[in-house]
């Protein structure tokens, strides 16, 4: 197909406005149609590209739309999936395709089916520095891979009802974690133990969540990842991941806004890190859009797909078993 | 005005087509024409942009456009500084204004006889950390400025032939770093003391110029400033300052491409530093632009404008003369 | 007593030999017989310190010395703590007190009956580094302490002689951080689970032991922390250790033996760390042995002592039966 | 000669005391006598190692004692090395020599007439991390030397009394710089361009002399070094030096007492430097005295010797004309 790829957006909440945003700084791609029930929030996306204001339906039945990005609330993605699936376009869908794993591979059957590619949203293997350490580990410069840590931290808490609605800590944050877990690794995942506690905030456990945890991953071959997670971190949004290896060690830390440093009386001090998910990983936002540009146009395979989404939602679930049996718990595999 | 900001370009080299770019990333602001007499290099910002092809004539005379941005070759400055102000545009001018600096006198002077704003292309005053510098200290966080030391390396030294034209080392590279001693040291620089040598090209030195300089600033209050200089730097492109104060310090390095860390038999490494400058300095090249276009509209005053370009251009006469004599030199105060 | 604190040493292995030039350096300590069955192992202490070399017997029978430093293989701990307790001789003995926590227990009972001082070695607790995280926790500083991340990798693994009557990892590597993690927790430690690989020496596997291994450990108000262990580190002794709390984070790494990095057209580089625990170590071994001669004299407490080598060794216990069982253990509480 | 170096040390003042520590830690010497007038001052020597206390004349006269420490006032150093080389002892005497830089070398040359080996007490070089900048250079790590660039800052001003006698920054503070940079810079330094200020105390200018200062030397072979002084820095004692060579840089910084990090609400944050030179050096003056030591039993070169101690002097002088005379100045060629 000739001419810019043509997109459709569902969903135009803060991560829709952010792929709208992306799609509108990448040539050769051009967002045609928005769709949102707020009004407001689909009109913000209209001033900001040219696109104009749908229904879904309408986006579904455009034939001139190549690709759609599903950006709306989770309980809907997996309709969205099969309709968008439907109707040939291909498929950019936010994570958790689900929060249930059998309705999410229904969707993913679908779309394999159709025979359209399905894109899951994992935004951090685009970051320049998680690719770097998967680039390394690849190039063997540090052996066989022995031990993941992955320590993730939120500068605080979402509120109460987007907690509720989040399906836990696991399919909520922690998915993330066990998707870039997958990603470096190596090896299949077979299993996982999990603690956690309600440390922020007490309520949270009266929801049987938790908003502190601590998970242990183990793959076929025995190599371990240890994931942190908590929900609130003073000093503003912390992602580490480090990797240790047969024959040496890679570590990436978290970027800075300058690399202003300042020593007085008190002694040395550099700024806290940026409280928000959106800037810190603006690059891999827009790199995953543009991958999902190529993707359409069928230049890219759909890199993370759904198997992917299904594997760390199959994660979180046996995730949400260990916490609460207090047993390592094999992990199903899915495809 | 209303509608976007509409401007003209002259000169689509490598600095021009950056601004081309920076132009088109900015909301508010449209390029109209681009001049060069090389056609390919015109053709790439028309392509870029959607602006017309154009001669330096057509540009003055077209009263649609109310700024250009003078990115031509060096000894055409002045000439296109004073054709623009006699056609009412607003400036903005790339460093050097002139290698002559009672040329470059000249054309300030019609600049501000014809009531435009002229602003001056030094760009690190709008990187961030350097930014940030300036903004520590005027918080008083480290009271008293009492020492700065800026050191510069370039990656690789330009052709012989760019250096013949350039000026000299103190005109073409270290004239940055004599702005930022400006708009850090917080007081009229008084005396200049340089010494160098040609030690990355013999050849230069045949030439009545240096690749390796180490120059010391004085200000009217007896603060002193450092400045080293090379024209080569086997790990990249190496920016950094320093300020010291009667309270404390404040530092600003390089930034990095990636946060990745890698530790093995041979110890912890990180990569060498981004060799071009254009990387270097991207967002203060966006932010420049964005502020040129306020200018334009008289929202944002023209900075750093005429009379920075002129003092620092003044300094480097300073030290041209001190490293012929052996001598400290007045700095000439100019307006 | 006056004069200076007359002690006497059990073993003149590695950690002998440290302990007795800790003496030697120590104003108002003098080593005054040195045991070991290896002449010239107890010669070379001669050498170095003066001592006479000696019979336990005669150590234990000798009313001059006042306190006795057992540094000998574990299997004799107890049992050389119980006639120490007996002759009435403050006591300082290597971790762990012994393999079996039952028989441990009956040997620090028997010094708690005899009324004398019985100090572990848990040498990190005067690191001061390891010292200064916990005042920082005590002076409230990162408010209540939610997660503790604790890496230790030793350079290479010891001996499989050694590996087989060592314990297993959990007793002889990893008891040095569940120590550490008792320091800094605040909380007793109710829980452990336990997850581990034999990766660096497939052999080790066939012993029933680990070398690779990933341990979370939950305190009675529900604090989490993680222990990752590796046998092998490329680049040399790591141990780092990090606490996360309400109001921020402090986080102690791994010293260097010089400030150098070099640059060069690779990148960034600085040295590996110093392979060898007893160099990292050497200040708090010092640290240890004059607080032990400060116990020995009343004037501090056996800190850190018998119950803290109870405790990590329950730990150490819990974490084998979890690793065998995939499940969490509760810890028994020792005293 | 069997047994202990045997020393003697004049002056029990804190460099005194310094000494007379290392050489109570080093094995294989002995402290026979120390001489002060300040009853109190020679008496905690005696107290700490032993040694007895006498006058200047019984230490010359003593066969018995091999070596002497000169850590009296400088207006005493030039006598002192005549009377130690007339008694045929090996001589280790503090910087500066002398003031006066004929007088200095009148007693250099004593001590070569008398064939007495003399060291000169720039602990500097004894330092591992300065050490170690000059090893990678000698290794071909960087290629040629090209820019150096050391960075001294004291935490706080001496007594206007101590400075008033000091003969001025140059000879009292910056003479280790120009130490290190003949350490390092690898040729003959022959010019010299200095300015300064009087900023951390107006009082200082009156006395002819400055607190802050920065200075360019020039080598044989045209290589650039610049050292930049300041009397006070709020954030602790600041001592960093920089090689920048063809192929590359090396960088030595600051040593910190723990490797604690803070994280909060207010950012990342370390401490302040070790405000003390003693610590900072604590290292590098035991390597001085064990160097010392063997070079009183011919085992070593003098090194640093009387050579290094006037070539640094000829430097200060050069230093201080061109801060009077706002010339580059030549430095005279002493030996």
């Amino acid at each position: 197909m000739d001419g810019p790829v043509r997109l459709g957006l569902l969903g135009a909440g803060r991560i829709g406005r952010t792929h709208a945003r992306s799609i509108a700084d990448t040539a050769g791609a051009r967002l045609v149609a928005v769709v949102d029930p707020d009004e407001a929030a689909a009109a913000s996306v209209v001033r900001m590209t040219g696109a104009r204001a749908a229904s879904a339906e309408e986006v579904f039945g455009d034939p001139a739309i190549e690709g759609v990005l599903i950006a709306t609330p989770t309980d809907l993605h997996a309709h969205q999936i099969e309709r968008a699936a439907g109707s040939g376009k291909a498929i950019f869908c936010e994570k958790p395709i689900d929060l249930d794993l059998s309705r999410a591979q229904r969707s993913v059957a679908a779309a394999v089916r159709c025979g359209v590619p399905l894109m899951v949203g994992f935004n951090r293997r685009f970051d320049p520095s998680f690719r770097r350490l998967r680039q390394e580990i690849e190039d063997g410069r540090i052996g066989d891979v022995e031990l993941v840590q992955i320590t993730s931290r939120d500068p605080a808490p979402p509120p109460r009802a987007y907690i509720q609605r989040s399906g836990g800590l696991f399919r909520d944050m922690m998915i993330h974690d066990f998707d870039m877990a997958r990603f470096l690794v190596g090896e299949p995942i077979v299993e996982v133990s999990a603690t956690g506690s309600a440390l922020v905030d007490k309520a949270v456990a009266g929801a049987g969540d938790v908003d502190t945890a601590a998970v242990v991953l183990r793959s076929a071959g025995g190599r371990l990842c240890l994931i942190s997670n908590s929900r609130r971190a003073a000093y503003g949004y912390d992602q580490r991941i480090e990797v240790h290896g047969s024959e040496g060690m890679v570590f990436a830390g978290n970027p800075a806004a300058t690399t202003v440093t300042r020593a007085d009386r008190s002694g040395f001090a550099t700024d806290p890190l940026d409280p928000f998910f959106m800037d810190r990983y603006a690059h891999a936002y827009r790199q995953e859009v543009a991958t999902f540009c190529a993707v359409v146009r069928g230049s890219d395979a759909a890199y993370p797909g759904g198997p992917d989404g299904l594997a760390a939602l199959a994660m979180a679930d046996a995730a949400s078993e260990s916490l609460a049996t207090g047993r390592a718990v094999r992990v199903g595999q899915v495809s």
